[in-house]
């Protein structure tokens, strides 16, 4: 019974292709970056997404770069911050497409701001008309090595972060770090986080470089000496290092391994076949902490507190010694990260815990530090071990800050 | 300026395989197919979305097959129609599946509707933690032949066709064509309509059956001698049709032939990273018509106008002889189509074209017969052009009514 009667096996494969660029005065008129590949088929359009702080910053210069090219624009300016970053605001950016008109495949929407920006406008682009192609220019530390670098996209729904979203990459990224001088230090220290995530889990050269360099790049705001200092801006960055004698200076270094770092876990795992990742590291407990303290905690924030914990309970598994776990804890204090939060109860822990099991399919495939810099998978976290572990990181951060 | 410091190039590659397969008797408690392919990991649970219609029919048998297999199950039923295609009908969705809660890729959604409701739960199931399997089990003819075999899923938004979507495959689509029996015979022709189009551009043989027996396919639901025959229903279908001497019958052998030429034409483009597509044509002009004569139309119907149109378009330009146009057009008449409709007016019409053109990046790309079961692709229709077919394809519908 039910035998088939025909059959139809379909294959295919969608190839994808993108670039991630570190540019330098991407909104100087005279560099023409972001309009770089366009066809010269007929005038030229484009669709610029920014929120409101990009716009008071920079919404001049946006519209001047584009008048200054004679490209006939639009800049629609979203509200900011994580409690935006909803399905209603995917549909405003689609309306607002609609209303402007692009063609499908050779008007790139643009997107200009932090990773809750790009993420919504790569949503709504990978959306409309089922994929129209986009830019992305982060103009936060997090939208320059996490939200920038990947493929994905989404909003928040039902309280779930990123509970809707596609795999869409923007076709090309384009990394300017002098956005980040205009970043409160807090925006610094939440892109800090996601950095010292890929340290912690695999490159422990990159956490040296946070151990003995956190505090300063969090003040200096990740801005290069060479950037900062006299030598014409036409020069490359790596010229003008070679010409001090330098090969790269901590801030450069930091970013670019983080980046490196994000694209070797990624790109054997573009859609996420495989379900343990080590990125995932600090994100098995943040999800719930974030959505449910919002909007106190910015996502590193949270993903901070995740890291703190698991890294006691690494040590309680006698994964990472309390030296280490010391220097993790101090790094993260450097780096002005908070290492606890109140909501790390038992029940909110277990129930965290709980949701990121169905969202890895129902195991926990938990992301452990082994040491500093490795990293290895358990499935076996109990409630009790949980509250544990709160508890002792409770009396640490306790110990400490007395 | 602006000189890449340091630039990264990400290249991955998605490989998709899914199933398309013809079954019998899906609802009978005592066929898996189904549940087949399910891992043995704990407890069986699934998540079943349909539509009022479906439900009303089939609800109980839905029911009770997940019962008999002691699988928990949720059925979430949807309002059905073209004007439900919308967002707000994929974030119920989504709500209910966080209300239910599913593992994230052992536990398929399955969708029991029509194309309408396929598009709906497949565009959800593919936002949800930004992919979630899913079932497809077509209740209609369009479902079976059209929206149950690509790639697509969408919903209507800001009063535009399918503006937003995804191309996110079923895992398997179940064919059961007894589904037909309950629909009424309008629904029937809306999916025959589909069924033409590939005839028209790439299978004469098709037309040549619907020339023969549409009429009697309409009557009889295409639904086998041999499936509404005596002989015991375990007994696969080509085994039955065998021993009745014959291949295939003509109901078996349409839908077979319009599955099969719509996957040649589909998966060596599943992303339609190519947008000259044949099985486009009936396409141009029918989401504006659809859109605007809401609730009036149904899919099928805005197609064959478009179709019928763009066949006396065709004529005009020497592709299609008067002879074949009025096979054509007599063929639709037996099928049950409308061949005009009063928003085929130069405003409209034209309105239409010009979305089309953004949706094809710049370029018409118009697929017109030639002859029959055969298409070429043009550019450069004008409003005069499509006002003078508009105006003979009118005359042609009157007289021939009269």
């Amino acid at each position: 019974m039910g035998s088939p009667v025909t059959h139809w096996s379909v294959q295919s494969s969608n190839p994808v292709q993108y670039e991630i660029r570190a540019c330098q005065n991407l909104l100087d008129p005279s560099n023409s970056t972001i309009l770089e590949g366009a066809s010269d088929r007929g005038a030229q359009r484009r669709f610029i997404v920014t929120d409101r702080v990009v716009d008071s910053l920079y919404g001049e210069r946006i519209r001047a770069y584009f008048e200054h090219h004679g490209v006939e624009h639009r800049v629609l300016v979203l509200d900011d911050g994580e409690t935006h970053k909803s399905m209603d605001a995917v549909l405003r950016v689609a309306e607002a497409l609609d209303a402007f008109g692009i063609d499908r495949r050779r008007e790139p929407v643009i997107a200009i701001g932090g990773g809750v920006l790009m993420d919504i406008v790569g949503f709504a682009a990978s959306l409309y008309r089922r994929s129209t192609p986009f830019i992305r220019i982060p103009t936060t530390l997090i939208g320059l090595v996490d939200a920038g670098v990947g493929a994905k996209t989404g909003v928040n729904h039902n309280g779930h972060k990123n509970r809707l979203g596609t795999y869409f990459p923007a076709d090309r990224t384009l990394l300017d770090r002098s956005f980040l001088v205009t970043l409160h230090e807090r925006h610094i220290s939440n892109g800090l986080a996601e950095i010292l995530k890929m340290a912690l889990i695999k490159d422990a050269r990159l956490f040296d470089l946070l151990e003995h360099h956190g505090a300063h790049l969090l003040r200096t705001k990740l801005q290069s000496p060479a950037a900062m200092g006299p030598t014409p801006a036409d020069v490359p960055v790596d010229q003008r290092l070679a010409a001090r004698g330098l090969h790269l200076d901590p801030a450069t270094e930091v970013v670019e391994r983080a980046i490196q770092g994000m694209l070797e876990e990624l790109q054997p795992n573009l859609w996420e076949k495989v379900l343990e990742r080590v990125v995932d590291y600090g994100h098995t407990f943040s999800p719930t902490i974030e959505m449910n303290a919002l909007p106190e905690l910015l996502h590193g924030e949270a993903v901070a507190v995740d890291m703190a914990l698991t890294t006691v309970l690494a040590e309680r598994r006698g994964l990472v010694s309390a030296y280490q776990r010391e220097r993790i804890l101090s790094v993260m204090e450097q780096l002005g990260l908070p290492s606890w939060h109140p909501l790390c109860t038992p029940e909110v822990l277990t129930g965290a815990l709980r949701d990121t099991v169905r969202h890895r399919d129902g195991k926990q495939r938990l992301p452990l530090p082994v040491g500093i810099g490795s990293a290895v998978f358990v499935n076996d976290v109990t409630e009790e071990e949980l509250s544990a572990a709160a508890q002792a990181l409770r009396e640490h951060v306790a110990g400490v800050s007395r």
